[in-house]
């Protein structure tokens, strides 16, 4: 082989074996025509997982998983003492979302592997692979839940306490799917960690836009999350007067309308958004006795986060009306800033191999953030079509998938190779 | 036995047997504290039918039901040819409903058959009681679907095909409960009827701010109910620009908001209500593809009726910001008289057992709407506590249900044996 280690490693990537994992993991809690549902803890992810564990198996890598169940992969002969680099993703999705969301992480991630060990790279600290579990909060609350209890940031028991709209716990999941898992050992919560990078699609149109085929992902823009049960009075709707009601739909979407109204921002920057509405009873000639919905607020500027966001709860009180309104805070997540000495790993392994890039400021959130909190980390971008994501519209080019995975593995090359880090 | 038929029908009423089967009926899909959940065709629907046939059967009745469920009970020994005179109700409930609604128009009918027998009454045309299928329309749209059916006013097959939110059709459903009533005879869908009576709760507040026990309702309130379908596009919540958005939760609670100024009515007349609103994908972080939702609207006055219904579509179509918008109208009932020659019995009977009594009008829509159309109807109102019903606090005194029995069993026995009418 000739070449320096970033090139040797970044040729190594099989695009065939990448296109064909994509479409057999994709298969898992895929949608016709297109699409993908596979909910944190349910069947469809821990069959993905289970794929995932056989591709571990087949390079002599061992798989384990911890209480709250993010999985890590290492070779089996590996058990040099030092913290390891760690590259991955999540393989969980939005109800309907679409297969490149986490899943070209994970996938990126193992072809890294695979090319490293093909292209004899020495690795100076253990890699592993993670998987991080409930990235997307769609089902159980809060995002990023894997990450979050990982780094300290979540409680675990917390956590494992969630509950989907059907009164599941992600303990109670957690503990009928394990099974699944026979193979895989049981590794407790946490460990030290070298660095981590994860390569992830844009999920927005910025690299779209540009013409870029990288992202170097300098940070990640802040999140709030708030909960707002809003409680009337049921009532028939042909026979209760106006003046007798208290109207739980009509007082919360007065609330969205202030909110909206609060957010509007003329540059474009804030993001602003009420993707869950829950109505009570829910029946066509009843009042709405309760209404609980969801905000999830998100700026790159702390003080805008905690200006904006401090008003949620005040101006929900001021639409009440005659309901009762109780705000719960259930995610506060100021904006991260990214390690510069990866997001340099990245940046020179793309110009090595030739790939134009930018920086670029994530506005999705991500398991990197919270990793952020406890090691060194980086993330690589990809663009995906018209910048949508959580769709089941969602795509990305195979070459774009090829791309970005070689300069993962090309980035992880240099670190995990480079005696100057 | 001593004075007139009116009055021995009326103190044949047994309060402590009306007391007891209330009670047995309403453990039937019961909720604690209080309330019933028993929507239409479901076990406990099913359940509650079965022990009116046990009631039935102890009076040598014979029980029968028609192809879309609505059940009817007649005399063994009775093959008169002469259209009968029905009485009844419906035995259905809202999701988190009470068990006076409908329940107690059931309950008076089977008390007023046997104080009838047990007085004595010779009775001109044969006596039938109904039950009328799925009355509230929460589970299965439309409301008042058995009667409509009845009536000819809405297609068998339409109404057989009439979907929940799981996607199981009333046909479905119908011949999965078939089996639980073994001894019931089938009956094939409409009949003449000579007269019907229906007593029930008033379900708005006039009575009982009067202190009135018994209302003689003249007419029912006109409804329209439509179904608005708005259609956008997922993205992700934390990048996709105001922009680029086609939020379908944004668009409908405009549509909603305008909806309820067009409506607004200092007079407080005008019922409108929107009941059910659901969200897909309903997932916090994720931007809603899209809404649907229902509206109740109501008014005793045909021309307001017709003239701020027309305007749903359009208001709905200029709010829609960039989804696609889609309205059905799926109930048109105009405002409905009853008829005064029965209303004049009532208020006779009430007359004559000393009761005080008032005319009303329903702001309720009941089966009595669609019976109306093909027979001379009336209805009994007995007021309900602040006026509540479709709630789990909806509360009826026994001493009123008594009362509104007494009052419908001395029409009964006035119309059935009054050679006048």
């Amino acid at each position: 082989m000739t070449g320096t280690i970033v090139e040797r490693v970044a040729a190594a990537v099989d695009a065939d074996r990448l296109s064909r994992r994509h479409e057999a993991l994709a298969a898992i809690g895929g949608l016709q025509p297109s699409g993908l549902s596979r909910e944190a803890y349910t069947e469809a992810d821990f069959e993905a997982r289970r794929l995932v564990v056989s591709w571990a198996e087949a390079r002599g890598y061992l798989a384990f998983i911890d209480p709250i169940g993010n999985m890590f992969f290492r070779r089996a002969d590996d058990d040099r003492p030092e913290p390891p680099l760690v590259i991955g993703s999540h393989i969980d999705s939005q109800p309907a979302g679409g297969p490149y969301d986490g899943q070209f992480g994970v996938l990126a991630a193992w072809e890294t592997v695979e090319a490293l060990e093909d292209a004899g790279a020495e690795m100076r600290v253990p890699l592993e692979v993670a998987i991080w579990a409930n990235e997307e909060g769609s089902r159980f609350q809060p995002t990023t839940m894997g990450s979050a209890v990982f780094a300290g940031r979540l409680p675990l028991e917390e956590a494992l306490g969630s509950r989907d709209t059907q009164g599941r716990t992600v303990g109670q999941e957690l503990s009928r799917l394990r099974p699944a898992l026979s193979g895989v050992a049981d590794r407790p919560l946490g460990f030290p960690i070298a660095a981590f990078l994860e390569a992830h699609i844009e999920q927005g149109p910025i690299l779209e836009r540009h013409g870029t085929p990288i992202g170097v992902v300098t940070s990640i823009q802040g999140l709030r999350w708030f909960t707002v049960e809003v409680t009337g009075s049921t009532g028939h709707a042909g026979t209760t007067p106006v003046a007798d009601r208290r109207d739980a739909f009509v007082a919360a979407t007065e609330m969205a309308a202030a909110l909206r109204e609060l957010m509007d921002d003329p540059g474009d920057t804030v993001r602003f958004t009420i993707g869950r509405f829950e109505v009570r009873p829910n029946a066509p000639n009843t009042i709405p006795g309760s209404v609980l919905f969801t905000i999830d607020f998100r700026h790159p500027d702390q003080e805008v986060l905690r200006r904006l966001g401090d008003q949620v709860e005040p101006i929900c009180r001021a639409r009440a009306g005659g309901c009762e309104v109780v705000v719960r805070e259930t995610l506060d997540a100021p904006p991260t800033a990214l390690d510069p000495a990866i997001s340099r790993a990245i940046s020179q392994a793309a110009t090595a191999l030739g790939i134009a890039q930018e920086e670029i400021t994530s506005g999705a959130t991500h398991d990197a953030k919270y990793l952020a909190m406890v090691c060194p980390t980086g993330m690589v971008f990809v663009p995906c079509r018209n910048g949508i994501s959580h769709s089941v519209l969602e795509h990305v080019e195979p070459e774009q998938m090829t791309l970005g995975t070689r300069v993962l593995a090309g980035a992880t090359a240099r670190l995990l190779t480079d005696a100057q880090r």
